[in-house]
């Protein structure tokens, strides 16, 4: 599993674009991923050309990234299909609601980290953009999503021009749970959280952003309260618009 | 990639349990995986012991493969674990709300994935419990989850008995769009899911439901209206339960 524990994302990429086969055989083994009831709930929207990428850069906050990426893959949680196939059936389709969404999405994830391993494999770089749930409403706009569509996640994806170190993860005892969730002491979590804030890339992040500790830069910095009850309430309302909450 | 490509789910396992090693290597691959900001939003709960698969069993509607596979790890969008790292740390949390759940849902799910691929490449099987999103305030229940916890979806897995034939995908060209979303037309649809339809296994399927299409085995007996409407109302309480919905 020497692919996977050696994943890093990649945020800048050669200019050399994919071939159509590369991109298309990346999708393929991410499609062999587990669906429920193999219903195959997601849409996969390749952008590469200029117009497009210009309208979704913003989209994702102007993130370098996203400039430098020559293929940008929106994982599209998808009921329009399926349900369009129930219509013509004569069955009565019942996924209008938020359950279906959840599932469908959870569909569209799988597939997008299958993608991720079948990219590294093929010697490709994949970054995520967690900004799609952020902007989902601008988003279907640009890509023409129909209803009980939602875009969930997106890659940019494309040679690497850069190597990065490998980020740090918790110890594995933090994350695990035997039998039954143990929570956390105060303890627990100084023990969990002291190798990342002692490394000198957190030191150099607390400094230039003018903070006493790490916890703070996420807090206030990237991922602040106002913002996150912003986009919470937009999202539930695009889910509404896309007919996702009945 | 055939690893990925030749991917089956599993739903006899041997009654052979699995080695602490290997179960923690295939988590610590998991792990490897991209999350957002680096959080880690996520907890594994292992459960191997009788006691804890017997309350799980029946909130996975008694399905023999829950019942046949020596472990159950149910994967925890875990926001618990970052805010109380927050807060002793002189930080404001933010993340009692719907676009906090959703990203820590991310981050559970791109895991449960890669820890699939590490499994099915140490030989061992899984299968994807659906049923956790349903049943997740009796889950929550039986593994003690904290507030700004969720369980998102649960994987059983063991050493495969049995070696089932690959399930069908639509072709490729039914899942990508290229640039924008493409809608599907009432040929394109026919032409997708003509293959599943004509399947043996799916006429077989017709019959033993009684039913006249294929289609109609989904909306009337598997997913049905009814259920995704009620156990959305559900799910949408517990999330507020949980201390997601601000």
């Amino acid at each position: 599993m020497e692919l996977l524990n050696q994943h890093v994302s990649i945020r800048k990429f050669k200019s050399q674009s994919l071939p159509k086969s590369v991109i298309e055989s990346v999708i393929y083994s991410g499609a062999k991923a587990s669906t429920t009831g193999n219903m195959q709930l997601y849409s996969v929207v390749i952008s590469e050309t200029p117009e497009l990428k210009e309208k979704l850069i913003p989209l994702h906050f102007n993130q370098n990234v996203v400039k430098s990426a020559p293929v940008l893959l929106t994982f599209i949680a998808d009921f329009n299909r399926f349900t369009k196939w129930c219509e013509i059936s004569n069955a009565v389709p019942g996924y209008g609601n938020f359950l279906s969404f959840v599932t469908a999405a959870i569909d569209a994830i799988l597939v997008a980290q299958n993608v991720c391993v079948a990219a590294e494999n093929q010697g490709l770089g994949i970054c995520y953009l967690g900004t799609t749930t952020y902007n989902a409403r601008e988003i279907i706009g640009v890509l023409n999503l129909p209803k009980l569509t939602f875009p969930v996640t997106t890659l940019a994806m494309g040679y690497p021009n850069e190597s990065p170190v490998q980020t740090d993860r918790i110890p594995l005892k933090g994350i695990i749970h035997k039998e039954r969730y143990n929570d956390y002491s105060v303890s627990d979590i100084k023990e969990l959280f002291s190798f990342k804030e002692n490394l000198e890339s957190s030191k150099q992040f607390i400094k230039e952003n003018n903070k006493e500790k790490l916890a703070q830069v996420f807090t206030d910095v990237r991922y602040k309260k106002a913002d996150n009850e912003f986009f919470s309430q937009k999202m539930l309302e695009v889910l509404k618009e896309q007919g996702f909450m009945f």
